[in-house]
């Protein structure tokens, strides 16, 4: 009974998704709010709010879920969106700002995680880690001793596309193997003395290897085209921790199936969960399922910084990641 | 007939094993040497060198051979022994010093492309990267959206074991994924503030992984056993580039399968190419076939190297790489 109470008591706030960090901390959430979960419901999302959550003031939004304009208008009482992300594409910002409604992101947080998985898959891709495992867990190497040799790390000359928070971690990372480094992005930035490339083909006919750091925008849509890849070149090495849509798939498949480049490591993909069967049988490719936030020690670090903005909002506090104020 | 001349005209050598250098410039040694390949006779190698290597001054060893004082009395002309390792433990160096016959190593080469593949199997057993792409590749993925969480590498507490040349590099190379970095060795180093422990059961009961990089001496042989992969605790992860037989494998295979230790990274193992069958089947579990020092790029240098060694040799220069002189 005491808990009961304690849960009446405790504020309420909308979920839409839920986001990945739910699958940790679903439980933990629910023992500090009364959680409205739409997607619990037979109802429509729109039916669901009209008839729940006519109250509510805070809201804990998905990055998979697009917060329209017209999505809030069945919100009324909304004060606070707070994500779990620090993209916030997602949202209608202009919209929020019109109607008051404050966003709390989660910067930063997960950017040493992405970077670590980006040098990951390129040390994987090179050096055939992925590769071998299987060779070695399959029984072979009694059978064949005779492995193929992989490509040295150091030395090769590493194109940055997007020198963000994540790009930035993949360069110091990436220095420390021996690898010279040299970045795309809209402007030059005054404080790297790293190589400036003001187009992206130019970058790509100057690296053996690229690493895709940029947000995804109108601009950087298949940024990564086929002459992009034909710069790059046969020995050239790809890596995506960004959006599946920075590249043009199609073309990236055909030209690691005709040797134009020599390798990849993906973490996203342009249709998502759905990954080109042509890549699932190639060594010279390195998978991953769009996990590159996913341990335990971010998702613990967003779980505690959601929780402090909506109990800052709730006691009337300032939020601890604010993007935009009320 | 101008090729043929050239080569007999050209300097003999003995070459024992081959090194694996010989997969990609068997034929190019061949271009400028007379080889004699004891491997392509039927008649056992010392019987070989009694008929065939009386007068051949000089010889290319793998580190796979064992170069003793007896062999070196089938081979009285010998002047000059080059290997293709940087260790020398497969020779009688001693012998060698007494019957003046000068031996050229290839010293830290491969430094870097060991500490590269220490540092890629660590990331992939903490972020799950082969087993990801085996995920991936079974497309499971569309089916089974809730991966496992990994774990985050910046933070973990690494201690090395053994912090020679190797030892560095992978102490550099984690230092910029923000890994604080403690070792063991026989002596503290003075040149470094890493934290120095002179136990390698307290430098595991202090650390989250143990990176394994010494050489394989009477000292070190089962240097790791159960107590220290206790200590190194249920969240450990241990890495080993060195020799097999510095872990003790029985031991280790067995805290992998009760949860005592949480994952591993194997380039070697006690009984190559042979892997205890238990760990074929473990996703904490990343293997890969003794090829750390597999990359075209080392091949290339290492090839070059050995020429110029033996080139000097011939010419009467100074050898370029030295551990005995004649």
């Amino acid at each position: 009974m005491a808990q009961e109470n304690t849960r009446t008591n405790s504020p309420q706030i909308i979920v839409l998704g839920p986001p990945s960090v739910f699958w940790e901390y679903g439980h933990k959430f629910a023992e500090k709010f009364r959680l409205l979960k739409p997607w619990e419901s037979a109802l429509p999302l729109e039916e669901f709010l009209s008839a729940h959550a006519q109250t509510v003031e805070a809201m804990l939004c998905a990055a998979s879920v697009s917060l329209s304009a017209s999505l809030l208008t069945h919100l009324p009482s909304l004060r606070l969106v707070v994500t779990s992300s620090a993209g916030v594409n997602n949202i209608d910002l202009l919209e929020c700002r019109r109607l008051g409604i404050a966003v709390a992101n989660a910067p930063d947080i997960f950017s040493a995680d992405v970077a670590d998985l980006a040098v990951g898959l390129l040390i994987d891709v090179l050096r055939r880690i992925s590769a071998s495992d299987r060779f070695v867990k399959s029984r072979a190497w009694p059978i064949k001793p005779h492995y193929p040799l992989a490509s040295k790390v150091g030395g090769k000359r590493v194109g940055i596309v997007g020198l963000g928070s994540i790009g930035q971690q993949v360069a110091k990372r990436l220095e420390a193997f021996g690898c010279p480094i040299s970045y795309y992005s809209r402007k030059e930035k005054p404080w790297t003395s790293y190589c400036f490339y003001a187009d992206v083909h130019q970058l790509a006919t100057a690296s053996d290897i690229l690493v895709i750091c940029c947000a995804l925008t109108q601009e950087t849509h298949h940024l990564i085209n086929k002459e992009v890849l034909l710069a790059l070149g046969k020995e050239g090495v790809i890596v995506n921790i960004a959006r599946g849509g920075v590249i043009d798939e199609k073309e990236l498949v055909q030209c690691l199936l005709q040797g134009e480049i020599a390798g990849a490591g993906l973490d996203v993909f342009e249709h998502e969960p759905h990954v080109p069967k042509e890549l699932l049988g190639l060594d010279c490719v390195v998978l991953s399922p769009h996990y590159a936030v996913f341990t335990h020690e971010s998702f613990k670090q967003v779980y505690e910084l959601i929780v402090g903005n909506l109990e800052a909002f709730f006691s009337n506090q300032p939020l601890l990641s604010p993007l935009l104020h009320e």
